[in-house]
């Protein structure tokens, strides 16, 4: 069952008060008080934030309940201390996974992913040559690869860092790519479209993300880009629906669209097709960062703090009307 | 009068035949024969390609008619020497620079300029700030600026180096600009479509065009990034018509549309408006290279020749249908 | 009225007493003790440094009297605090800043202005080209940049950070201009000494340093090298001066002086003036900002601190003698 | 039936003579002397080097009997031309790939090919670890495979250009790798041999070298270090004997060979076995390159030529014991 | 004398205890209690690690008997305070070095560096060439060198950077080309041994490592590669063993071993010898740094902390074997 | 005995003549005519340029008289072939190097050896630190090291690549510092102007100019960087006139001149010393450089060739006053 309080609201609360919910508890340490008494301080977390917590009797009983990376339920009350707010925990025991409403933990698109997978499905249709689209519908009805491109993030920091965050992501680049072919009808749209689609599905398994987004071994060793890749040379190794060509130049979407070497391409883009996906999702990208940096614009500063992905201050002053 | 025998067209030809056009000589000289007789030796020109051509007799006489850069009227006969097609001139003078079409000696894009410049008028008038918009249509009405708008390559040798380059590539920001401000609604549309006309419009006085397109002195010294900012500081100091800060911000779009301080940029973008503006131009910039090479390519080779633009082979390949 | 009480002199102390004294507040804050009873934590700056203050009691009354980025002036006394400075303060109250010597809290140059003043002066008049000569009188000779010139610091960070660095760094570049247009008489001396004395003239506007040193959103968007080259376009345009050429030359030194496309200037030195005013100022700058280092060095040590505007440790140990 | 009379043979004699042999057209043309005749003006090509042919009389019925890229057998004779040797071609027809052997087009090591794979077949009988002691084993008896590893260059260019050469390369890296795995125990051996030995694999369908040695297509849109991760997928797919993590360990080792990103590999090292394999073969390559500059030093000059893949000139003089 | 109780101890205790050590002070205030007594503030270090001692009474008198830097024998217990370990002072009194063992106080191989001595002295008798051996042996009988080389750490942060790390990396070096000069019989083994040998002499004259390991200012100003040289030089000037040609060769190594200017080598590899010298010395100071990674690893974790030298995170699982 | 006629003076005569005149042969060969007859081709240079040259008959006899790289006096006259001059040899002989001018053969400074030499004196003289006057007296009155500063070119390519170049760019990198001293007088003018005249000083092994300027094997393998410090050490180690921090203070001059590690300087400048004669060695290489291509253009065209050293092209245009 989803959660009712967050801990941005606990943020915004000035008085004490009790109260029962779930957090995900990312860090654990039994100190000791001044007057050499055992407590435990606890770092709980939801997808809004994190706030400290303080268990300050029984406090080897309870600790043996649950350990660091485990969901808790707790009842507790807030108050202050030195100006921070803490979470004073009267109760607390370990929630498995299952019960637990993942978006609640880490953040999620503000989309509908439902209606994102729609459209996705619409371009597919929409492809003329019958290969591409048959490799396409094939790849997207597996039910572990679907379930995981409607919930999988783009990234882990950068952008589009959240639940969802890869089909929004896609499936801009993917419209954004559909309006190009037409801008440049040199361009073959079905490849096109079908790189734009593909670009970054190595990213189901770049990146984990049940407590938290994080790398995986395979992220972090051999990489989206050449997981996109190898998912393409697996389902046409088993059903033959592309012909040797069309899975080169497919793929070679996929391994170029970073665009340069030093970003982690093992190919620069070398088909017209490969350089549209790799500018428009290079934009898109971009644009996304920009756009989260807009969102947490409080509105009174011209400039956001320094941002690291940029390497600069943004300009966030946005017209009043 | 326009061209109606072109260079290109003599070298597709077999055999001789005595024929009168207007050229331009790129080089002169007097050489000698292995006999001792003095003969001239002279590069024709026109926007198809460069021919060899010679004059065999009265070379004093004729020498002194015309200089290496004038414009000239000959006549004479394809000959073949080692292999390489050579102009035989029996008569050749100067003819001045107003009796000739730019168009047959400087390579023009296939596109309609007049359709194209009320494309551009449309968006101009779609611009709903009314400082914006009062803004673009005093620079336009300028005749100078029109003019050179409407006929100014996009460069000299990277992309849209042609007639009607920059009015082409423009166009074609301002366009994909126009779509993208419906897909990221979070831009601001005027000032994107401002930013997208304006971003290039320093090429007008950063290159000549009139017999080859060279960069002028204030293109090498100055560069076509703050002469397009010049432009907008001086309209803004007579006209008023902008406000101080929407000047400012319309400026960094034309200092920061290269994207890094290494292409010239003193400015990186700091504005949405203006990261959305360097992705396009940079998009449409390389598209436009890539087009050129696809067009040149005969359709026998998988690959072009290599491509010092992008530092690489393209695949040129493109399917029969 | 000037201080005669700095920050430095607060820290130098050890024991208590009783003063009031002007001073900046750039942090404010409300926390509460232990006890739960609310203070005011605040910081206070001047020239010299910063200081914490505290208010303990009337906190609601007395916060309401001034907000950060304040001039205040307050009566307190100096106590120690787990071994670090802190005011606390009895009483306190906002000063117009028209009561405030800006010296007194931004760091300025030890040496004479008016002095450095008269050089530049002389400089002027010792230009031979009357175009050039009657535009720098021109330009100098408006008291809204004459007064800029004269009190801007020259960075925020890197080199010359204090009130009237501009003038310093400005005048050191023309003085050893102006010896080098004897060592090198192929050297213009005239376009040397002007573009000596204009090229960093648009910080006059990239920086703003009422309170403190910080940049103008124009500053962070424009930046100072086309400011700089704005201010002759547009004065250029209005009186007629220079000419196109002179015009074109002088703008070059300023557009190219960082020397580097990677350094921000959107042009490269390609005048033997240019050249040598970019190597000039690139020498005057870093050793003014070496000098900086020895002045803060104790001479105890050989080495300094790590300096990150050069990457790398400094050797600052200096003859006895 | 191989060649007995080489390039490089004729290109030592002086006097003419007449003979028969097998050659590749590299390049054809019809020209014409200055009296009008046309001739064929063709340029021949063995492993020893190139040399221009000249057939003069019936050019029309001999140039029908073959194409530019064809194998010829040819009776002629050698002149020379302008201090050039040429040969005259006096008869001239097409023989199929089938009856040359590829050795005498394209150089080949002078090292026993089947000592070679025996000292391969060793290595891998040495793996102790039973997985990727069956990987290899399954990997290696495919014949296609073998056979290609068997006689595939190690590159184009730079180094190791030659039939066998592949071979030769990996067989080096490997042994040096099993010498390191003593001399640094705490590597895994049986993973650092397996990697030495399949880094490169994917070069096997990188370059074609049945008349020059040349990128395919799949080579340059997708390249060698990812064709040869996708070797491994493709066949742990089909045969399970690795299980996930040696998979993915084997894969990172070829994934990250090359060491940095901008030098294509997609991922940098970050297991201590590929590490090692990454520096091994690195030696191994620049070793190879200056090996083979050395043995083209005539033994006079101190100094090499200047060597692109350095970047620098090299000191091949050597002490004349 | 040797210790027998270090930090690491301490820090693994629970309990208090009176115990007399020594120990290196690394830092020495005097701060106040809340209640305004004054207290003495250590910072206490071994080779194995640092703790924070504190003397509560007589510290006036105590203070005076030793300064920061200098090595002490105390007395004291062990307390916590806010969860950190710290020693109570009861008395302290300052030593001089020449009673401490080195080792105790820098971290030292695990090797025997006699043992690794003795393999030095047998590579160089294994030299065939006369004079680069009677060189090496000269070098090396300088009791001053010999006991640098046998103490010196090789690095202060990114490898071997304990006490005898510059012979086990230099023996290691030594090594592998041994082995290399039977696999590359091209390259002259006398050269690559005694390049080997002397690639980082230097740095017993870069780094001083009496209380800890620290750059010279003659490390700082001049540096390793150069001073290496000049020990070369300086020994030749003096014996004449060398003659011109092979001083020049194997300064050439020690110069370049580097393999780039960027990474401070003046000259970049040119011989065989320098080449592969290079190469091997960056795989050894690599698998050093990785090896040292390792040994720091839990166990736990797959992953490694960041690791600047290697600018990424490594993959430290081994199997369980 | 110099010569009196030359290159240049052969190429800009149109009739022939029979002159006698020394060369210096850098390439010669045996061709034959169409007609079959040998002849010998040779390349003929002095200071002002390369002709051509031919001998048509008593080939065999005359080609023994001399080598490739020998100085030759001829007896010819001149001819023009296609357009070229060319000169026809009747009698041809070697000549002694002795006997030779090298002035007449590599180009050399306008300027007077003695008078520049006379002002190093006097620098030498003006500095107040006897232990740096000393050593600066003693290593210049040394006549190998004098004869060499005199005569050495300061560069094969880049800058002052002519006889004398070194002397002339020594000279005023020390009269700027000079002037810098007093312009900075935190700097130790001594050390400065000590560090000034030593920089390049390696430069007088690193190059040979008897009959081209060229690198040597030291200056390829070692480099004036560091041969200039070993000049300082050697003749340190055998007067002891500067003592160990001076000496170290000198060579961090020299070794650091080049300013980055990627220019060759093992070190980057950490004094300030070091500081200023990088940046004026800088600015007179540059400096030097656009002299030489100003002094190369002819005044009509505002633009030189793209010059490499700068990468870019530069405006030559000068004031006609």
């Amino acid at each position: 069952m989803g959660k009712s309080l967050f801990v941005k609201d606990l943020k915004n609360m000035e008085s004490a008060l009790i109260f029962t919910e779930n957090f995900l508890v990312t860090s654990k340490s039994v100190l000791k008080t001044n007057a050499g008494k055992p407590y435990l301080s606890l770092t709980l977390k939801d997808a809004s934030g994190e706030i400290d917590g303080r268990v300050w009797d029984n406090v080897d009983l309870i600790s043996a309940r649950f350990g660091s990376n485990d969901y808790v339920s707790l009842t507790g009350s807030l108050v202050t201390h030195q100006g921070r707010h803490q979470v004073k925990i009267l109760d607390i025991k370990k929630v498995e996974a299952e019960q637990i409403d993942p978006g609640d933990f880490i953040p999620s698109t503000p989309k509908s992913i439902d209606e994102m997978w729609g459209r996705i499905e619409s371009l597919i249709a929409s492809i003329g040559d019958k290969s591409l689209k048959s490799f396409l519908k094939e790849l997207f009805s597996s039910s572990e690869i679907a379930k995981k491109v409607k919930t999988a993030p783009a990234g882990k920091v950068l952008h589009h860092e959240y639940i969802g965050g890869l089909l929004e992501h896609v499936l801009s680049v993917a419209e954004i790519c559909d309006f190009l072919s037409k801008h440049y009808p040199e361009a073959n749209r079905d490849m096109l479209i079908s790189g734009a689609l593909l670009h970054d599905i190595g990213k189901i398994y770049e990146l984990s993300y049940d407590r938290a987004i994080d790398y995986t071994d395979e992220g972090k060793l051999i990489g989206h880009i050449v997981i996109g890749a190898e998912l393409i040379t697996k389902l046409e190794e088993k059903k033959k629906l592309l012909g040797k060509e069309k899975e080169m130049l497919l793929k070679h979407i996929i391994l170029s669209h970073h665009g340069e070497l030093e970003y982690g391409s093992p190919k620069r883009p070398k088909t017209l097709e490969a350089l549209i996906v790799h500018f428009v999702e290079n934009l898109d990208s971009k644009v996304g960062a920009f756009l989260s940096v807009l969102e947490k614009a409080d509105g009174d500063e011209a400039w956001s703090d320094y941002q690291r992905m940029f390497n600069r201050f943004l300009y966030v002053k946005r017209d009043e009307e």
